[in-house]
């Protein structure tokens, strides 16, 4: 029997999706659920069954000998748990176990979203070659992961990396999660889009309020449209420059969204980075933009779960 | 012969200390000169070669199988070189290859101060036993570094855990690295008395203006005394909860000048910590005073020196 598969899945509050994913980070099948993220934990858990099932259903599945778990955080991989923000029903919830119990025993890897992601860019994606990097999600939230010494570092509970939530404004506005001044309240899509709307800028016929929008008046020269996109780049900047100095990474790959807004982000961010990275050791850090596309989290999650069997090396990862 | 010896240096704006250290981190041998931080390299080098000529002239010498070097920052260990701020005849200095030179060719292990008592703290101090752990030095600047996995963490520059110059106030005053609102800028003593003065302290009868004395007087009750402190701790609180949520870490060590203000500062900083360390994953941290003494620096140049012995094991170095 071969057991040249991984299984794969990417847990978040809008869908949960699937795969069976070869040594090479090839997707081979593919299955999907909407996220039921207002449904009770049980609801929840037999999306998961069913997406699972349709993967098992597949010849291919018997080839799988190990499932790597991607989640929305946070996570807790020492005790296999998971409480995601946007879905209220999974608090502390066993998820490491019922998904080895719906596949067969094998055995399971957990991580956050964000350490995925940056599995995914750093096998094969934007930090690939890079042996200290922080990949980031900038959508309707902020997430990331690092790199370091040439290995993921997920953390204890497999959620390291959080630049979302960390302060760069000490006095700044509350932020969900408690805090003030989280990265994340300043740069998220949302909030750039809040700050646009709240400085006079008016969408056009569409009605179309998204950052997308917002970044399209800001190709176009709108003012108010840019200084919201430059407020998003000195946060981000911010937040990079502060994980460079606390563990000296060389580059920051910046996917979602928000990440696919091109120059009016990226050229601001490069400015405010040399007001910010200013130490010797950090000065060098470069920012680009994510090269994998939406399914970083599958590749991602079975990245973890090749890392973790004894006969294979997911490069690097 | 016996090699159970290793040759410290621990390189700071003011004094330039050496010692033989044994396996077990004990002090067999001292020698120590003032810095000549305003003079030409060379100077400042025949210093550090007196040092060394001092601890080669006892017989225990021989025994000794490397050289562990902290020192002022920024270094950068992967050239061997070091650009100390306050010792500006140093700027890319080769210490590690003149040291080299100066020890009869030893191999010599650079890292920077912040790391060398990250090293001394994790091996014997208030990080012992602790997998993920930052330990910092609050005093005239303010330093740090980490231990993750077990392990130390120098990074690839051997400056990791430069917590003093990240950002937490990102439209704060500008601090002399370039930057703005790092943590240095709020919390160092110098910052931590100045703003006392600048909000009506006044010192006592014998003038002393030091952040001992704000200290001194917080305990009094004195309220701008203890305001100045609450700032410094936010500062702390919002620099440590970002390393967490970063990181992983579940202990910061705080030593140095103004760590000894005990619970005028530690009282605010746990507060404080409550504030912004508000993730599942970060919520349970503590903070603990450091409990290595003004050897500290010594110590953990001889840790990261015996860590790199192919036939020693530093506990957990």
């Amino acid at each position: 029997m071969h057991t040249d598969l991984v299984a794969a899945l990417d847990i978040g509050g809008t869908k949960i999706a699937g795969a069976l994913v070869d040594g090479r980070g090839r997707i081979q099948v593919r299955a999907q659920r909407p996220t039921p993220a207002r449904e009770d934990g049980d609801t929840v858990m037999r999306a998961v069954e069913e997406v699972l099932g349709e993967l098992g259903a597949s010849p291919l599945w018997e080839r799988a000998s190990a499932v790597g778990i991607g989640s929305a955080g946070p996570v807790d991989a020492s005790a296999g748990t998971v409480s995601p923000v946007n879905v209220p029903g999974w608090r502390d919830y066993p998820l490491v176990s019922r998904v080895r119990a719906a596949a067969g025993n094998l055995p399971v890897e957990l991580i956050g979203d964000g350490v995925a992601i940056t599995a995914a860019e750093h096998w094969q994606g934007a930090a690939r070659g890079h042996a200290n990097a922080l990949c980031m999600v900038v959508s309707t939230g902020v997430g990331g992961g690092l790199v370091l010494g040439g290995r993921l570092h997920p953390g204890p509970t497999g959620n390291a990396g959080h630049i979302g939530h960390i302060s760069v404004d000490l006095d700044g506005d509350v932020c969900p999660c408690g805090s003030r001044g989280c990265v994340e309240r300043i740069a998220s899509g949302p909030h750039i889009a809040r700050r646009a709307l709240e400085n006079g800028w008016r969408p056009g016929p569409d009605g179309d309020t998204s950052a997308a929008a917002v970044a399209a008046a800001a190709r176009s020269g709108d003012p108010v449209a840019v200084a919201s996109f430059e407020r998003a780049a000195q946060a981000l900047a911010a937040g990079i420059a502060a994980t460079a100095t606390l563990v000296e990474i060389d580059i920051a790959v910046i996917g979602g969204g928000v990440g696919k807004a091109g120059d009016v982000l990226f050229d601001p961010l490069r400015k405010a980075l040399r007001s910010y990275a200013t130490l010797s050791f950090v000065r060098h850090l470069t920012v680009a933009p994510a090269r994998m596309g939406t399914d970083a989290g599958l590749v991602g999650a079975a990245a973890a779960a090749l890392a973790k069997r004894p006969d294979t090396a997911a490069a690097g990862v």
